[in-house]
């Protein structure tokens, strides 16, 4: 086994939370001789498992987690991911305030507590939004050649000269917007893949999210974008978009706490116009279906730099809504062998040393 | 376009009846200049369209049938297909009494029935469970050079002794057992791929199945064969089938009439063993969803044989359930492939000709 | 049977394309002899049926149906009630300029409007929001001896200054917002009454409603109230109100058209505190929801003013979610002998005469 | 507080696995200082809480239960009722072998163990369809003066013999068949009710069951006489029978274990014939359904004997589907307020003494 992950965080929210505690969670399995992980898509990346982290530098912007440990940090409000049953050490990584446009922390400062704390990824995962904080966390981590992973929607590995000066300095840049471990969207595009497949006509579908972390309070006002967003991931061929609606939060539903609805409904004209139709209830913890797919963005990312790679690991990107490089310029063939060929790779390097 | 196909059928259900109001249907619709043909997966196959079957002979065992034209057959009972907003002319194919265990009507006769009428295909569609009889209509299409399409889950295509003896008379046959348009196993088989790709864990899974027509009656006692089917349906890398309990009948209600409902429920673990939960309710036209099927395995079969070829040809196998080659021998790739290059064929051929 | 109710409407939306439709669809049915009424609380009320109603009198603020006949303006954009298969004959009532805060059009107008039209009973069904209007149209309905009836939550008939007046003018006043013929707080409340009688502790619950009519547009961002007068429609002993939680419109879904889902979960606690778990799905035409409960306010109102009875009939109390005489001071049994002994009472009046 | 009731039981499934677990959950809840019991009706009747239940004598015929102390018993194969998180001491009641048609132990073995452990009460609760032994156990405990309670659909109460036997011999006899807490049954005549009452047409609907424990298993078979039973508890004023359909097991899923699901259709016509769509999925655990009832019946029986009445008390009836005095001679307040007589007349003894 590899040694373990060095990983830096930009926001301490739900996402880390979910992360932290359930990269002690998997440990706890695998102390007691558990062999199958569930929720688990590679139970090792680059030789890395899930349990392998060492969470060493954390930034916030929050009165109620600058200045905690970590560990104190994730499980503070408005965090309301679930306590899991497992003990949680101190992490010895204190947060730290953070980026802040018009705040008196600078980019060199980040830089410094990136290299100081030996940092090999930093996770940017604030609340949707902040275009400005994405941009110069990555600028951060640049200067420190940490490899870059942005989990949010903000523009940063599509931006074509950031990528560039990732290239050039030989830092992996890993981004844009991860793709839930099993989310609306998934289900939606992969039913909607059926009905064109197998000649059903779609003749309209709707898809209606609610919850009740900040998230859901958010999108009800701001969700424009998230409904462009959203409706991107269901693009395919066969598929008439414009018979779809996309509704990102229908509503904050506070009793639900981090648990995530989404209610899909498809009708469908088949053989001589007969209909079909079709309605789908999906239940999840929202912030684990994040930490599902961060677990693998950040090891590919760790990976790729072991390795001296840089700039965009195509082996990422079945975990990224909107990849560097784009869906329609990848085939799942390619992204599956891309990451066979990354796990070689580290593991030749291995028995080499 | 090419000549309309001469279809000769077994069994004047549902099906059937769904088959051949479907055809006026889309006549009428390319009548008024429609291009846009709903729940269809192919316009054309070996240029025959989705219109462009003639109905030459047909056979049951139901006096309520027997001595009807066609047209009065398919819409007498117990048959329950909706009636379509269609004008539906005679079809000049008297339903003749076919052939039955112990019964007086020889192989002989239906063969000579099949010669006499000029027909091109045999569509197979008797209720399930008669493998006698599906081995007998096989024995009479073959000698009668007619290419067999079965249905059913009875075993005829899959049988090497059938298959040889169609491939050295060169004859085609198309079997066994169609995979409906938009099936419960369809959606089923989707949604658990889903999860194993993405790595969320399965932990329990059940699908129900209730309907009206006569089919829910008999499955609710009979269903044994079909549970197992179904489960070798859902067979796919990743997926823990003992967890996964399917009921082909849960119920027989007569109001539903010719639909078909399917209840599913997937119970998942994602990351950190945190639930995922899937609740599925899907409705459908049960005999358009075989006859949406059926449209393409008669086409392809008609084309077959038209180009001179024997045996069974793979293009159809997207159609079915269990066919003569299995799937775990193909790949959707293949399949596509042999379809284009059927089309081409017979293209090619239009041309010199 | 009596003579036909003379009726006046402010307002041209999609529940009175409905209201209007509806009645002819019924004298369809009569026609050909049904006397089975789907869909009908009350086949009769004061002697009048569900068709007996003439359209007199109609007003309107939107160009597209000011000047219009009924008919067409009801057929009118933004107006999407479905068309029913249905002749619809001209009314003979032309769609007038109504009242518009700070327009041109006066309360005497409206008054005239309504005595030259020899209206019984006006109908107020404007779009939620609008207070000045609804007092006005009161206005307007007291000084023409015209029965008032208030369809929307504004707040008319519990205002106790315009109740006298209406009571001292000896004019029927019935309001105030409809309670849907089949709307989710009525289904909820009933689900949630179930839960406290038995004795299985509701835990939490939500209420979803999307359409695609512009009552969701409109509610999506100004549902405040709306969500509140929905609470309070849950209120019950042994219902702990604070662990639900309604979104009143949780979306507008275009291709919902004048149809309304709402989704409700129920989550409760049983024997030990073992988990009880209900999720409904419930689909109605939204404007015909209306109508089927606007038919019995008309009558009762109209029946209320042919007896020569002024103020607040409480008949009409179970077709109010706030009605003059609030719910807690009544029954269900009250209300039902009320609107027998209504009946009665026309009955004896019709005898005499 | 009074005394403990002093319970017998004739079958050691699921039910009272979840009856005796549950006492011991509340108790521990009360002894914590928690006065809102969750999941419970009546927090006492005549003075017993919901804990005051000693088990002195249990009767069975299974050999994985017979010889071992009832708390053994209720955990063994086949039972699969939830171990609740509570400590479950040792009752002292060993299980004994009771009554098998042709088997060797008499009416007068029971009658005398009844005597000897000092029961008030005997529970009658075998697997459904067992008519011989429902009257023995009944004959035994009305030899030994104890109160009977049948939760089964066997006729025992109903019976106007053993019925007048216990009334002169004054004991008290309760039954027949329990109305589950939150019961299929129970939900989908609530909604009818409401369906009728607003003059929404019910035009069609269904109820499926199905759930994995040994109920669902035999019902799947012999489920004839619960449909008819089944469809009996939806009977009201304005349903249509013949338009609902009933299945009491639509399949046997083991991984559903001691869990009920039921779903539940409901199709109607609202005004004009506008369609009325309503789907429902409940979600129960089945045993804790049953003995959040038992516990009302047995605590009404034991209050009933120490009053000194005999036969039916109809404060029980509102926890049966088939009470000895019907539902449609009996109203809901005649139901409360002989429950609430019963408590009254038990304080005033209990103040006397």
């Amino acid at each position: 086994m590899a040694r373990a992950l060095r990983l830096a965080v930009a926001g301490v929210g739900n996402n880390i939370s979910g992360l932290l505690q359930g990269a002690y969670w998997y440990r706890g399995l695998q102390a007691r001789g558990e062999t199958e992980l569930p929720g688990v898509r590679q139970n090792a990346i680059g030789g890395v498992g899930v349990g392998d982290i060492d969470f060493v530098c954390a930034f916030d912007a929050d009165p109620r987690k600058i200045g905690q440990d970590l560990t104190d940090a994730v499980l503070a409000e408005p965090n309301n991911y679930p306590r899991l049953d497992v003990e949680l050490p101190q992490q010895g990584a204190i947060v730290q305030l953070g980026l802040v446009n018009g705040g008196e922390v600078t980019v060199e400062d980040v830089t410094k507590a990136l290299v100081d704390s030996d940092a090999e990824v930093l996770l940017y995962s604030l609340p949707t939004g902040l275009q400005w904080e994405a941009e110069q966390y990555a600028q951060a981590a640049l200067g420190a050649g940490v490899a870059f992973v942005n989990c949010t929607p903000e523009v940063v590995a599509r931006n074509p000269e950031i990528l560039a000066a990732y290239e050039k300095a030989n830092v992996p840049m890993v981004g844009d917007d991860l793709a839930s471990h099993m989310g609306s969207s998934m289900v939606h595009r992969s039913l909607l893949s059926l009905f064109a497949e197998r000649g059903v006509t779609m003749s309209s579908s709707y898809q209606l999210n609610f919850g009740g972390n900040e998230d859901f309070r958010n999108l009800r006002e701001n969700g424009a974008s998230k409904q462009k967003s959203k409706l991107n991931a269901l693009a395919q061929k066969g598929i008439a978009l414009d018979a779809v609606e996309i509704i990102p939060s229908a509503g904050y539903i506070s009793h639900l706490k981090d648990n995530k609805v989404a209610v899909i409904n498809i009708e469908g004209l088949g053989w001589a116009g007969t209909p079909v139709s079709l309605d789908l209830k999906l239940k999840v913890q929202d912030s684990s279906n994040a930490a599902g797919v961060i677990i693998d963005l950040i090891r590919v990312a760790a990976a790729w730099r072991r390795l001296g790679e840089a700039g965009f690991p195509i082996a990422a990107a079945s975990c990224l809504k909107s990849p560097a490089v784009p869906h329609d310029a990848l085939t799942t063939f390619a992204i599956d062998e891309a990451l066979s060929m990354l796990n070689e790779r580290v593991a030749a390097a291995a028995d080499r040393s």
